[in-house]
């Protein structure tokens, strides 16, 4: 039954050294069964540790969700799961930034090898833009092109895990930490982002869970999952809290500038005089082309403390074993980034915030679903599910396997985030879509609801 | 200097956790003098071992030759160093593959993050491209799209490792491989081409090396770096001997079809009836574009032995954690593959011919060094350095750092690769500046040739 291999898959284990031991049985077992069958005992077999990976993503977890669907069902499927609006004709990449791809591949000076810290004309480019409004100036020696922003995480917890390292998390937040973590032998401690306090991050227990093994500390923002944007106030304390336990700030910003609501964005950066901080980033989001797969990780440390304790020089070093991004798609990053027009980005934005307070609104006419706060960032938003107003659903799971079985609508389970019994909706899809998806939703929570229950009456 | 800060790092620790203990001790002389600087004692640090990557990649140790060109010099750069043709015009890539990208991107369907396995259509264009010829068909669920060959070869390695297990590598060979090995921590153990016979396999080795924790078996044909190419009869006989031995086959085809000689070429996946092959291969060198990192890994394994021992389920689980080539390039494969014609294909071979031609010819002009045998595939081919027939050059480093301070040649010291005192000499340049390169090389070893020798009389 899909539900309780969801179940069991997201309660799988994730260490890589933790699972050896049942990897070693699973080997036995495997080549017994081959013995017998005649064949050959070959000496190899898979990792275990591996196998598992599909619950630790946000991926794997949609895609379990999209196997359960009802074929049967002729209606669209409503996929509010995922960050990813690009096949939407609304959310179209700028014509500029396609141009500017073709150009680049057109010129023939960019099908060989990069080289392994990126092309230096994107370099000084990114450089110039993650710059602006910034108290000190970035060097193009700074940025690292990278896969994504996903390869930034991966480079970033490498070349900080030590033996008995430990870094810490936002709870909820994106499970590639979690899972790059996993992979590098480092221990992961959780702090809270509180929705009672628009998802601020807990401070005192930051300081609590630090110790002198802590490397680092990340923070997202604007927010994945919770579409909050964390103030310049807010900010600069949590930047001063790393600064007094040691730790490094990780300003994740693959949402960067995706701001629409009253907390205007500030890049974690802004703080990296008090503070070291690596900001990781990608054209993803902004530009709406996360299958590009251009990103950058980039130090932000007027102070040359990354560079003292090594850091940088393990950066480079990962990065001569590690695969580049496509050259052409590196080489036309300053032409996207000059000729992209403001009226893009307002239009992209508009449409965030107009979908932000659809979601809002349309999850007030849902009893058993509460948002603590509407989304002001990000493409997506944290709700909180009521099961006490529900009659047969026990979890989160159930409730997104069984919406995605009866209404063909996909949301994230919160628990694959981090927040149990809590779901992430992501909004950035067409109003229409988002419209018949909470249409939807709305009627699933009304058949699985209490009897005795008010607010359905209709 | 140039030449001991390379020898050092070529002989610099490789292995994760072996440099723990004076990466703890260098961490504490930093921290002491940022104490002393008055400055916070940071909790973080680089990794050692990453610090050390550059010695253990061919681009690593071409980037310090690079460093130590003299700027003087007004000739221009000789590059026999790099496998990426790309930049000269005759080998610019086929009109139809750019055209193919151009439509893909245009369509604004590919957008998009692509599944984690890879875009279907591109999956089954290459199960059907890697199928001719073979005594069975693979499927499209054969096939993983990987950031070029070098991902494949970074997701195998980390598959395949457990506590104990080892792997054999040829000698000489590529050196992502020590890479992966090291930062996977597989134990590396290595089997010789012969010269004399070659470059064929000494599978006598082979046997002898391989033992119970013995996983899996490199095989690179075309070969890289000796240029030769394996006959039908000698490939049988490795699979006969991995079968016999329980080990996997990865059968490394990133030059394939690029062969030119007398031997024809035959993937390492024709016998994967007899033992479980995982294909390693991409686009970059066929159609000279390295830079759009599209590459693949292929389970070729008729009799499905990597299905049954977790192998295949261990590598959609690394894929769940890993990143994805541009999925608009990926997109564009189908149409790359049955659009481009023969004649672009038999003009890069015919070119590739010529080169390796010259190369021969030329290299028998210089007495101190000696090619055994002619080059029939790839980009490049192996010479031994006569070293006693020089003067004032200890080695193939100090020859190849000379060669590029003095005439401005790139040619990479075989012990990068794994041949000491040898050369890895890159034909797939212009004719002309092979040419040239080699005239240079001619002048040099005449300059530094011991007084008495014969053979430098003109």
């Amino acid at each position: 039954m899909k539900f309780s291999r969801l179940s069991m898959a997201l309660n799988a284990p994730k260490r890589r050294y933790s699972t050896m031991t049942s990897s070693v049985i699973g080997n036995l077992d495997c080549q017994k069964t081959m013995m017998e069958n005649g064949a050959k005992k070959w000496g190899f077999e898979g990792q275990t540790w591996l196998k598992a990976t599909s619950a630790i993503t946000v991926r794997g977890v949609l895609d379990m969700l999209m196997g359960g669907l009802n074929k049967e069902d002729s209606r669209p499927v409503i996929p509010l799961g995922h960050g990813d609006p690009s096949h939407f004709p609304s959310f179209r990449t700028a014509a500029v930034a396609e141009n500017a791809i073709i150009d680049s591949l057109r010129s023939a000076k960019y099908n060989c090898y990069s080289p392994t810290v990126g092309v230096s004309s994107a370099r000084g480019a990114i450089a110039d833009y993650l710059s602006r409004g910034l108290p000190y100036t970035l060097s193009p020696d700074d940025v690292y092109l990278t896969i994504g922003c996903t390869q930034a995480i991966e480079i970033t917890l490498a070349v900080l895990a030590r033996p008995g390292a430990n870094i810490l998390l936002p709870r909820p937040g994106y499970p590639y930490y979690e899972a790059c973590a996993a992979n590098n032998g480092l221990e992961v401690r959780h702090f809270d982002l509180l929705p009672e306090k628009e998802w601020a991050v807990d401070l005192s227990a930051v300081e609590t869970l630090a110790d002198e093994n802590t490397v680092a500390m990340v923070i997202i923002n604007p927010g994945n999952p919770c579409g909050n944007v964390f103030s310049y106030e807010h900010l600069k304390e949590v930047a001063e809290t790393a600064r007094d336990l040691g730790v490094l700030l990780i300003g994740d910003e693959a949402y960067d500038n995706l701001a629409f609501g009253s907390t205007p964005y500030v890049p974690v950066r802004a703080f990296g005089s008090i503070v070291p901080v690596l900001t990781l980033g990608s054209i993803s989001k902004r530009w709406i082309v996360p299958g590009w797969r251009l990103g950058w990780l980039v130090t932000s440390d007027p102070n040359g403390i990354l560079r003292k304790s090594g850091v940088v020089e393990s950066i480079t070093g990962f990065l001569n074993i590690s695969s580049d991004p496509a050259t052409f798609i590196q080489a036309a990053v300053p032409q996207i980034l000059s000729d992209t027009k403001e009226d893009f980005f307002s239009k992209i934005i508009c449409m965030l915030r107009e979908s932000a307070d659809m979601c809002y609104n349309g999850v007030k006419e849902i009893p058993c679903i509460t948002c603590p706060k509407k989304a002001e960032g990000s493409m997506s938003v944290m709700v909180k599910l009521n099961l006490s107003m529900l009659e047969d659903i026990n979890d989160d799971i159930e409730f997104c396997v069984k919406l995605a079985e009866e209404e063909s609508v996909i949301v994230l389970p919160g628990v694959a985030v981090g927040l149990k019994n809590w779901l992430r909706i992501t909004f950035a899809v067409e109003t229409s879509i988002l419209e018949e998806g909470l249409a939807r939703m709305k009627v699933f929570c009304q058949r699985h609801a209490k009897k005795h229950q008010v607010g359905f009456t209709d």
